[in-house]
């Protein structure tokens, strides 16, 4: 089975002016993130406001970047919706698209209440993604859904035909190294906080798939580069500056700042969807003068 | 404005054993609440599985309630939904097919970070629903969007013209008599927490919305009465009944649960949606022994 | 048994400016409880700052109540600790200095899993007191501990010879009706949130426990007899006066800014203790602006 | 100033079978810790039962471990209390006999509303330690105390002249990451989360303390000297076994479970005091038989 190994890029999903699905600046982030040498990218994912849209665009959207992905770029079409019925369309069609995989989070709104419970919830629709390989996307910071992935991981492996592993995106370092571990290292974690990438590098992660890579996957590559050759004190410096930018995004809120980012490096991907509230001039000239010092960007953003 | 007393059922979405919407039992279902002098059916909300059914389930819902309701009872129309523009759809084809008013929650998976960009999400879709009344959804429970209710109706009142009141399923008793003094009481608050309905009657609630009004009405009538000829020692002696109901529910988990007793007064709503695990055979038996010596339903259920 | 009927007031505990525990108020203090009507003190509770002062100043405390409480105010001491062996020398000496009643909450920095494990280690306390009246003092908001109140009431009416009842600060009003009915109402439940008083005085509740009640008895006597004659108009509109109090409470700080209250009506209780910071000049003044046009004090406070 | 390596037991506090303090086994603790080459121990902190203890028992504890430590192992004497004053008194004991260092968490059941009145409320304890390096203890999993650490670490190195750094017990690598690069790395950062301990060496984390460390520092030793000469594969193999350890500690309640442990290493340390239900006999070998084939105990266990 493939593995993925460095920066996946969690897509942002770009709007106009008025808030309406804006396929246009696909395909020179597509080419952006090759360039970068980005494996894959993840779209319609939590950084791609994936509640916030339609099935209908949420299918225009996956289509647009599998229509527009250069050769060696991935496209990984995040698939989770409170609506199961909704999740195994939106599987059928990336299944249809061709796309590389498909990944889907827990339902937030009804909650499983037991791991079992979530695994029979997420097994139909990675059945309708037929042989596509799929990866379970656990984010309890957002889902409220709080189970050890371990556990998880388990039960999916033996329910789920086509599961290959996790998009693991919370703080619980001790159930990732079990993940890890399982059965011999069999499935893949792809680790989705990426201003602690270097602590889980330790651990054994590979890659990642993430928020930031969008637009500050250089300084995601001289950590992986530096780890490499055993230079840490340099890893650490590089890692040191995701976490001042993290600091930014968290002031101003973390995905609405990072949409604005992207205007920054010469991807305008629009405003973003409520219950955000849009980042007007001034903050966004805020945030670049709180960024421009970093060290981190695809571009130069003053 | 109109305001509503007495007990409101959000209703149960009603399934084939696999799966699928069965639009089959509703006339039934509309029927016994005329008989039972509800004022309203209030559809598609939490109890009627909102966020597990698609947006065109959902329509076919809300019409097919408007379509069978008897004179007498309204149709109010849950339309909240994670994607403000399928909310939005929602609040339109309930004003198409005419329901008395829509009602709609906060965002969960994406949540407002504010009051004020809880009420811009909401503005938009309560503006697709025309001049029907609107009633803000709060239910933090679920969504863990936590705001003051009062703060949140003053701006609702504010930027929403036709914003009238709050369907209220909180435990916050101190906001809920800031929100019923709020401009002299000219908004509704339709209480949603059934078994403790007796405590805020007390605090001037008239009506309420909740899942046990589906079968259980002729309890809270019993309160209602006992309420009005100041008969309260009657009035708790019934509301302990509910408590020992939702115990019940408590212990096999509250909405499958619910749905499960429908078929106990001759209204099978048949299964319910993952994430929930349906209920066997054996389980409601189980629960048909633990409810029979409760005089509280609309029909004999032993 | 003997039952209270009414406010009781959660008493402060008066500090010198420099923080040093000061006796000196409380005669005054215990005599303006008394001219209020009001059956008991309970003292060295949260509102007293029980986890802020030692267990000398808090057996000191409980001395000076006990020596000073007119005739007719009894004093229910707070033993409630996390070291049980602290909390059982308190309830020791509380016994030796002829406390009325003793309670206790749950130890909260380690947190009992179970209900049986809370009240094997309440036992001992209680114990300790001997035939002095134990009242187990739930209020999860603060302790994180949350077991259903009934079922920590049905455990500790078996294991606790001298348990009668609770000191309930819980917002979950069907386990209140269920510990108000449980064996026939033959323990007591002692109301904690005094803004919401009037809510479950529909449920069946007698008297209460609280920190406004050292301050603005005088309403809530208002909505008891309001109540008592069937005038549900007027104890809402009073019970309103006490929300608007408790918004002030919240926006300032609900203990600091009681407790800088009491110096607005001649009861000055000195400076809160850390990790609370202290209310200075003007904020008080700020505070006394605020809340000076509400007609709930004691006595005048403009 | 001094600066730790390696692992550091945050040391159990021993009880005869009434729950009496048992000052006995700890000359016999102080020497194993010594030839285990730990460089301190940590003594009455959340794994040494503090908040269970009263404050002349803790005392008693931290004078035996001074007395009783081998040369070359320091003790650090945790003084944090919810009473500042008792913490206060707890400071100038570990001043008064010499131990090394004080360490304090934040108060947990008054808890403070912003960092600055964090940071107040531990001044004075720091001050009553005279010139003794004050560490702060942040474990927000228990006392719901959540700052960001580094604002914490900020504040504390302006206000508070014995400052030297965080013992750092929760989940956010982020803030990790900040605090041990404030100031060029100017304050020590002691991990206390061992079973994640190798993700913050790549951090740059020197040294841990640990209840683990207690009775299977071996295992921790490997994970550092691996790490030293770039084995990675190893030093995971190794952590990997703690993560073993710890999903039995976690499924027997974590405290309760360690401290029995230490029975099974020949150092009895007598049952856990309430809240926490004591381990039997069957238990206990359950616990054995779980744990025997983890090759990471200081002596044999089964």
């Amino acid at each position: 089975m493939k593995r993925y190994t460095g920066t996946i890029p969690a897509a942002y999903t770009p709007c106009l002016p008025n808030g309406d699905l804006d396929l246009a600046p696909i395909p020179a982030m597509a080419r952006m993130f090759a360039e970068q040498k980005c494996p894959a990218a993840f779209v319609c994912g939590s950084t791609g406001e994936s509640h916030s849209f339609t099935t209908d665009e949420r299918k225009a959207v996956a289509a647009a970047w599998k229509k527009h992905a250069p050769a060696g770029l991935d496209v990984i079409v995040h698939v989770g919706h409170n609506c199961q019925r909704e999740a195994m369309a939106l599987a059928a069609h990336a299944k249809e698209i061709g796309a590389a995989a498909v990944s889907a989070l827990a339902p937030s709104y009804f909650k499983p209440a037991t791991p079992k419970d979530l695994v029979d919830f997420l097994r139909p629709i990675a059945a309708a993604a037929g042989t596509l390989p799929f990866y379970f996307y656990d984010i309890p910071s957002m889902t409220n859904v709080v189970f050890p992935a371990d556990r998880v991981m388990k039960l999916a492996a033996e329910a789920i035909p086509n599961f290959v592993g996790l998009k693991y995106t919370s703080s619980d370092l001790m159930r990732l190294q079990s993940c890890l571990a399982f059965e011999g290292g069999k499935y893949e974690v792809l680790f989705g906080t990426d201003e602690i990438l270097l602590a889980t590098l330790a651990l054994g992660i590979k890659g990642g798939v993430g928020s930031t890579y969008n637009y500050a996957s250089p300084v995601y590559r001289r950590i992986y580069d530096a780890v490499a050759r055993g230079d840490h004190d340099t890893a650490r410096r590089e890692q040191l500056k995701t976490v001042r930018l993290v600091e930014v995004l968290l002031e101003h809120g973390v995905l609405r700042t990072g949409k604005a980012i992207m205007s920054l490096i010469g991807h305008d991907c629009g405003p973003i969807r409520p219950p955000f509230a849009p980042v007007g001039k001034e903050e966004l000239a805020e945030i670049r003068r709180k960024l421009a010092p970093l060290d981190i960007f695809v571009s130069p953003i003053s």
